[in-house]
């Protein structure tokens, strides 16, 4: 089921983006920075800062796992000013994803109609939900932090983002 | 089909992408500026500059057309040094993935193992490949081409990454 497998995918690219988050940090360190310096950093004067980066694709995440099965997301306040408060907005995201089974996806099809809690009287198939509104808005975010810190100096590469990969032989 | 969503879902970020760059010259123009100054871009040296972007993610596209489809990707040079020729890119890249239908990915389940050309003798099953490594790659590359043009002045916003997204009243 691929609601499912979209889910745990994201679940994979924040813990990658926690690991990222503590590269940041031991730069930081290296170059005797304050790490939260960072939170505060955008790439356009109009744009969101590194902590709204975070927090949206923690929300995102958060939100596809209950608009594609019909739950409830629970909310998480807004005021991280660290990265340590960051990292653990991940942790507590990661652990609402962590109670989803397959089996909380398996009345979803590619017709049922999804209503977003911030959408009233609105309705969007969960298909176009999950790939045209979901997965491209968590890696906005996901990608968006990553450019920041790239922008900013922290030596992190592509394999920081995707993660090892189940490649076998064949 | 969820391989065929996603491919067609990588057809309309590319649409998009090509409508973000003419917005880019419209500004460029408005401003002075010759828009080829901007494929030289980049958020650190050491990272790819916006030419790269394009192509990387035009290409990702094709390949998993190509690979979960058990079908051979035409290769395209990487030759562009001006916005026409970028769009040109995009263009040609769309023209190939038109030629997919869902038909093309009839055969491909979850656990089909995908070979790719890159990666002789090795494997990756046809879910973990589109959800781990292309469709992160791919928003990778469209989401850096849009930062870096956000970075440098350019006026576009969130709606031209997604695009009108089908919500209907319920």
């Amino acid at each position: 089921m691929h609601y499912f497998l979209a889910v745990r995918q994201m679940m994979r690219s924040l813990k990658l983006l926690d690991t990222i988050l503590d590269k940041a940090a031991k730069y930081a360190e290296v170059r005797k920075f304050d790490v939260n310096n960072l939170c505060s950093a955008r790439l356009f004067p109009d744009m969101l800062p590194f902590v709204a980066q975070i927090r949206i694709a923690c929300d995102t995440a958060k939100a596809t796992a209950a608009n594609l099965s019909g739950k409830e997301a629970p909310r998480h306040e807004d005021n991280e000013t660290t990265f340590a408060e960051l990292r653990a907005r991940i942790g507590k995201c990661l652990a609402v994803l962590e109670t989803y089974t397959a089996d909380d996806f398996a009345r979803t099809t590619a017709t049922t109609m999804v209503r977003l809690p911030n959408k009233p009287g609105k309705a969007i198939a969960a298909d176009e939900y999950l790939f045209a509104r979901q997965i491209p808005n968590f890696y906005f975010h996901v990608v968006t932090a990553y450019d920041l810190l790239r922008h900013n100096g922290v030596e992190i590469g592509k394999n920081d983002y995707y993660g090892p990969l189940d490649f076998v032989d064949a």
